[in-house]
């Protein structure tokens, strides 16, 4: 029971609300949510009186969900947007990307890119991402000062800093209750790095209770390297080196055995499918429908934004839904279980599924909404289909994160977004020169 | 040379123009478009002084571009947009839409429909569409008030009207030169329209000389049931039924031999591709790549919103383009071959492509332009890329047809969008009654 005497700090009148409680896909209508500080206190009907509150925001004529959830993006990669698009990944990384990084990552470089991609995580209704890149605590103070919940990995084979400093910095100043940024490892994939490596991420891991992200079996060739390496796949190899469970995000995992997913499986490893940078880079379509059959825990992530080339959980439901019915002619898929990909489910695929991907009492106040009167919404006749095939993102004008409006009106909060502009340009200029 | 006394009608100013003039995909700076009445009088560099006109439009930070064309098209099924969802082609044929369609079909539900979908359209860029669906004369009406083009075909084997009637109806009061509405012929595919039908359409639009658009080998199923009956594919059966020829628009092409793609190519028949409704009715996927080899002329159309479920072509390319590269890893895609697949491609698709498709003197004033300032479009790498894999349709916020600008700062001009939202929702409750 909700305290009557008790100012609030928000209350939330819904018009329309999905909240995943159940995780059924449900939508109710004329629901409240009842915030205090950075927590969901209570969820259900609207009461008349209303709850005191310092702030009442009604969303009428709006859907309300939980904020969506990337699990899988290499976030100041926007700035690389749009180069190389017609190779394929071998000229694209050797030709493209990597003599770029070489050249340009500084913790210069990370801020704007960084900046510019939570510009585009709030527009698109992202509240929480993992991210792999280089540089992570210059990453931790964006996402500080912006709002934004996420999950940073550092690179454990970054030759632009040191992992060891980097991941100490992470773990002494954040991941304490009520934070927003939470500390992980990253590892680039099996082929990059040593067993030995592995190894030791798998015992820094577990020292420090962070999880591990890793891109995992993305393409043939690395599944027919690690077999001529280790005579094994790249999942029982990462097994035997201890980089398994439900701590690890194993990211693409497009090559896999029925032999791997069975071991995924047993040791609840989680798995993140990126539909879209798998076909851009012509790397196949991963067994998600196999996956869920043996009760593997499925989250989506964009990937980064070169490789893709943008930050839309919206798109990447509608394309990762088509490509298994493309690749499934002969089964059923539930709107429901795609949506759970970017909310309930990918909150479990990071290990934070008692807090976020719901909106439920005693969660995090990550909530997005968005604005009914638009063309591809109507008629209503399922606004949960129409959440996963229809919208765009353009759809999504309020974002709430950890207790705080970010976006109201589609106007992003106390961020000028044109110095961004002009910074991400001011960059683009060093690329060629 | 312009006459430099003459007052024009508009001048648009573009700060980046990407015309297609050359098919070439480049962007070019500080270009103007001078219009007369409905038609492009002149593209090239800002003069000074600027020509006289009534109206000067000016958009900076935009990108200025052919206004996209929509090679396949339902538009009235975006009011069963997002039912059945989870079914395959048949169940969702048979339980939803054909028992919908037979209760649903009258003049009324066809002009709410249109209405909705050009709401959709214009909001998404798209200036021309070719439709099938029922009771046209209708629809045409709806596209002659908005002031869109379409090319609307008429059912041959429609039980909701008569076909010579809406024929006689259409070629009576459209087509004319200047006019934005064409008429064309629909076979609805060779598995439901007998020979006799089809060599009756054949002659019909030989006569009438317009266009006949017609469904061509969308699944496996419909090759071995049309082998069953002809002894061949139905490419090869369409040819013996004279339903072949650059007036024939054959929408899907996902499953068609060397020897169907070789009849396209030696005839001139145009393709249609629907990369979204192929995937999400879990068809397959079309060889564009070889369609294009042998010279095919291939534009995209999103099909019905029902088994799509949006009208947006920017999604549609980003999803064409990156289907094509899963199909065919080995091969390179060039941005401005995808993006001709929506203008200047598109229009010799459907037999229109000396007046639209392009930005260039003597054309049709059929432009759209986009602003870049949203985070994924940033930094400016490659604008042209950005169109493709970027851009999501939101960016549109002008919108001129034959010379008349129907959407202006993102606000549809003289439309009261509520009011046709209203009407969807009241449609809507009609269904399940």
């Amino acid at each position: 029971m909700l305290n009557k005497e008790k100012e609030f700090s928000k209350v939330i009148l819904c018009e329309y609300l999905l909240s995943m409680e159940g995780e059924d896909g449900k939508v109710k209508q004329n629901q409240m949510i009842v915030i205090e500080k950075n927590k969901i206190q209570f969820v259900g009907p609207v009461s008349n009186p209303l709850p005191k509150a310092k702030e009442v925001i009604r969303l009428n004529n709006h859907l309300v969900c939980p904020g969506l959830i990337n699990t899988h993006t290499h976030l100041p990669m926007v700035l690389f947007r749009g180069l190389g698009d017609h190779l394929t990944l071998k000229g694209w990384l050797e030709e493209i990307i990597f003599p770029l990084e070489k050249k340009m990552i500084n913790p210069d470089f990370i801020r704007v890119g960084t900046e510019l991609a939570l510009l585009e995580l709030i527009k698109n209704g992202i509240t929480t991402v993992c991210d792999m890149y280089f540089h992570t605590p210059v990453m931790a103070e964006v996402f500080e000062s912006y709002g934004l919940r996420g999950l940073l990995a550092v690179d454990m084979l970054s030759s632009f800093s040191d992992w060891k400093e980097d991941l100490d910095s992470l773990c002494n100043q954040y991941g304490k209750e009520n934070q927003r940024v939470y500390p992980a490892i990253a590892c680039h994939a099996p082929y990059t790095c040593e067993p030995d490596l592995l190894k030791l991420s798998a015992e820094e891991s577990e020292k420090r209770k962070i999880p591990i992200a890793i891109h995992v079996a993305e393409t043939e060739w690395e599944v027919s390297e690690i077999k001529k390496r280790y005579g094994k796949t790249p999942v029982a190899h990462l097994k035997d080196c201890g980089v398994i469970g439900p701590h690890c995000v194993f990211v693409h995992c497009v090559h896999l055995s029925e032999d791997d997913i069975n071991i995924m499986a047993e040791t609840n490893t989680p798995l993140s499918y990126n539909p879209e940078s798998n076909m851009k880079l012509s790397s196949g379509v991963a067994p998600i429908l196999k996956a869920l059959e043996k009760g593997i825990v499925v989250g989506m992530g964009t990937d980064g934004a070169a490789s893709n080339n943008d930050l839309n959980l919206f798109t990447e439901m509608d394309t990762g839904a088509k490509l298994q019915k493309l690749k499934n002619p002969d089964k059923t898929i539930e709107a429901k279980d795609i949506f759970s990909m970017v909310t309930s489910s990918a909150a479990k695929v990071l290990g934070l599924s008692h807090r976020i991907g719901k909106i439920q009492t005693g969660f995090f106040a990550d909530i997005i909404a968005l604005d009914l009167n638009h063309p591809n919404l109507y008629p209503r006749n399922n606004l949960l289909n129409h959440l996963v095939y229809s919208a765009s993102g353009r759809e999504v004008d309020f974002l709430m994160c950890h207790g705080k409006v970010l976006m109201k009106d589609s106007e992003i909060q106390g961020v000028d977004e044109f110095r961004i502009y002009a910074e991400a340009e001011l960059m683009r200029k060093t690329f060629f020169q």
